[in-house]
């Protein structure tokens, strides 16, 4: 299949004529549309909700919000160097013949397994190999030059700028959860050694939806569209099941409705754009596969040539990530969630004495007072108090009891987030490779895309019979007529016979062939031949 | 009008709780739909002429291509830092008080004129400087690790991916010129020190038309559409004239027909997204303002808060583009052209004497042929050859005369290009800036954005007059519905007085209100209010 989606321009290794460079791919005349369709029909899916706005942010970002998201120390893979070639690797796959699952091993894991079992270098055959070490996995840059140059990344997916736009989201939507954003871009990783085409790429098109939810709002996602619909589902507790989704999230396997809402929408995504349902399965994170902050994780697997492959993830990140940028930066990442009636709290501590802690402390006494007021009633003077880094005592006569009853109508509080993110590109290799059907016609390979209309990159194609006798006009015309619509390619091929003609068709998925005949120039009329049953109907133009 | 569009979550500057980073901004909630619909208005536009395919590209670029298209000789900025504080500045943007036009200085004019007027540092106010160098302006990056990494820089602009694609696009177009390809995406320039918001980006979004085409083929492009149109054209022989395209191209003023023709698409464009046509010219460049190859160039400028601002370009590149890909890479970037009868052509020069050659040169010998058959007739042996960068000696005895008369049907030859190149962020600036419409109602200041349709964030709002009987469920199913249209957006707004919830619209444009009153809830019919007139009608909501 690479052949040929090569070939008629689907995907394409990048820079070719300069040799490639390896996890760099083109998407061609064909695939260009094709992903353009695939990321537009996902962002309509997702803003049809209404509470959920489109966004763009940069791929570069600066060295601080990584830092604050964990990526500048998380984000890596555990490399080895051969001594002998110098070539590096990834130490779990030189591994996969000597664990069972290498990427669940820690760092000494690896070194050990790796000393013990040397397995060969691919690039030399040699077998000594450099201790293990982490290898972030970000593409770094610098911003700007000379002293007010700034470390940056080429960013590891688009979700960090959604975090950090949530100030924004939040008054654009009112002020009032649930709501989201999406975004649609390129993410990075710069892989070791990328390997498996499309699925493992160094500059790969990503689309996240960030939804923040109040963890004490009840939910109330109706899932009735999909009671009909078993989904094949594996599942930590148990395994294997075919189950529709609301069963799923009353059965406690799926752990939160919101996720339970996002999978059954990932599956009728995929649906949309032509993946086929039964290759489809929804795998949960085991417990100690999800990250430390994850309530409920679970991929869309799809099944293709190399086997189930995880092209979604969707994940009940918690507060996590706003915590960690609000942590980082000390801005208020946080919503206000009112009471249904107003409570009463008794504050029973300490306040400051303005006549004597005034003097004593001077500009620093609106703090002190703040800190003061949050100590617990048992404190004992003198303390000692960390005031924007300077420590200060506080003694007896700086402070008095503080006792009064408060009306308080609400809270601020970190809102959650439930996340899927989608691998544009592993989700686009995969409906190739279930639209691609080889057979043979007149002894010939044969290949059709059955791809779905709704993303194909041409709608139609329209052939004179011969371009004599007044056809060639009017396909001519015709052609130009279909490509004036919005949002319709159309392409005009007058060469070879009409059979070579529908082969080279079908083999890029064109639904419709419109043939111009003899009868055409008499009566208006044409051929429209469809792609998937090879019937021809006879149609007035004006009909198209 | 910029608080007003962060505020309202239009463009912000990106990653803020972290401080920012100059020349980084975000589209946020409303900003990232009218991106995306400006996106795809320009690709529709240029598909829809038939034989114009969109790809895409990475934006991580090998160090090779940026060699093989100059761009690391030639992509730089002149700087020089402050010797007091280090501080880094372009040269030019110092000397604006000392020189009219600094940017087309040379480095070492740059020079003399900095040593002499001594500009004093924005930054400490000293007035040494370091020499001026010259500083690339591509961000730079290492693709993999270790031994097999490879320096690569962040693409400075999408065209290079489009002609080192020639190959797969000659294929894709039945190797027929002419044919165009269009890309939209990320472009990155490290600017040194960028001002002026939106117009000067290190990251933005621009989208090109490569358009490839024969130089010998006779232009048959239909200016007829335009005839009566006249547009603002500043011609480096005729000053500012106001006149039609045909008539422009007729009087050589735009040396190109196909550049004509873009130059007219390119104003049909801009009117589209809702670009003011009496703030719109053409302006040519100069001929030492050029780039060496190029035979004609125009800006659109765009006339707003900043004054004229390029926000595309319109060039002939002649064969440069491709050209230099071929010399770099030895790789053919070249198109057939069939005569219209064949022709004859003498052959009057040398061959190798295979018998005497072949076992003198072994598996050079077919290289050896080849240079020698490109020999002038005049050559005298023996004479020295390289091949393949060996130093190969041809005696007499290795050669024979060749002499005879070949039937040639056609030739290759290196295809022409004519690039328009959009700014998409200057484009957005300034559809924002013509459509900020700022009044005042009831003494108070009133904004109304007058975005053209087909591109505003929200296309719809829906009001309840009040949510009890019955009228907020009704608006909140009729925002439901409109939401699940494709390619809608609809905002549901209860909170105020009618009048604020039609403020808040028209300061994000949204060109129909429609709002659901005590009268809905007996007959179904609602009120729809139009943006720029005021004017309300009733309709039944199934008219909508």
């Amino acid at each position: 299949m690479s052949g040929m989606l090569k070939r008629r321009g689907f995907i394409l290794p990048a820079f070719e004529i300069h040799g490639g460079s390896k996890g760099l791919y083109d998407f061609g005349p064909n695939g260009g549309r094709l992903r353009n369709r695939v990321n537009q029909i996902w962002l309509d899916h997702w803003t049809s909700l209404g509470n959920v706005a489109e966004i763009s942010c940069p791929t570069i970002t600066p060295y601080e919000v990584l830092e604050a998201s964990g990526h500048v120390g998380e984000f890596s893979d555990f490399m080895t160097t051969c001594i002998s070639c110098e070539e590096v690797y990834r130490a779990d796959t030189l591994l996969e013949n000597d664990h069972p699952n290498p990427d669940s091993l820690s760092k000494s894991d690896l070194n050990n397994l790796l000393q013990n079992a040397q397995p060969p270098c691919p690039a030399c055959d040699s077998n000594e190999w450099s201790p293990v070490a982490a290898q972030n996995l970000m593409f770094n840059t610098t911003i700007g030059a000379g002293k007010s140059g700034r470390d940056g990344f080429l960013r590891p997916e688009t979700a960090q700028g959604m975090f950090t736009s949530f100030p924004s989201l939040y008054r654009h939507f009112r002020e009032k959860l649930p709501f989201g954003a999406v975004q649609v871009g390129k993410g990075y990783r710069n892989e070791i050694s990328p390997r498996q085409g499309m699925i493992r790429l160094r500059e790969f098109n990503m689309a996240e939806l960030e939804y923040f939810i109040d963890p004490e709002m009840p939910l109330d996602h109706d899932l009735a569209k999909w009671s009909e619909i078993d989904l094949n589902m594996v599942s930590e507790s148990d395994g294997e099941v075919s189950i529709s989704i609301s069963a799923a999230v009353d059965a406690g396997i799926v752990r939160h409705g919101t996720v339970g809402y996002f999978i059954a929408m990932t599956y009728d995504f995929l649906i949309k754009v032509g993946i086929d349902k039964s290759r489809i399965r929804f795998r949960q994170h085991e417990s100690n596969e999800m990250a430390h902050y994850a309530t409920d994780c679970w991929d869309a697997e799809i099944f293709g040539s190399y086997g189930w492959v995880e092209c979604v993830g969707i994940a009940h990140r918690g507060c996590y990530d706003l915590e960690a940028h609000e942590k980082y930066t000390g801005k208020s990442l946080r919503a206000r969630r009112e009471f249904a009636s107003p409570k009463e709290v008794v504050i029973d501590g300490w306040t400051i004495d303005g006549a004597v802690a005034g003097p004593a402390f001077r500009s620093l006494a609106g703090k002190v007072k703040t800190a003061v007021e949050n100590l617990p009633k048992a404190t004992e003077f003198p303390c000692l108090l960390d005031i924007d880094g300077t420590a200060v005592t506080i003694e007896q006569e700086h402070v008095k009891r503080l006792q009064r009853t408060e009306v308080i109508t609400g809270e601020w509080f970190i809102p959650h987030v439930v996340e899927p993110a989608f691998g544009i590109d592993r989700i686009i290799w995969h409906i190739l490779d279930h639209a691609y059907h080889e057979t043979t016609k007149q002894e010939e390979d044969y290949t059709v895309m059955k791809l779905s209309p709704n993303i194909v990159p041409v709608d139609y194609a329209v052939f004179p019979l011969f371009e004599k006798d007044g056809m060639g006009d009017i396909a001519q015309l015709l052609n130009k007529q279909l490509n004036s619509r919005l949002g319709i390619v159309s392409i005009y091929d007058s060469s070879g016979s009409i059979g070579r003609r529908y082969a080279r068709a079908d083999e890029i998925g064109i639904p419709h062939c419109i043939t111009v005949d003899h009868q055409s120039v008499d009566d208006n009329t044409v051929t429209v031949r469809d792609r998937d049953t090879g019937e021809q109907k006879r149609v007035n133009i004006i009909d198209l």
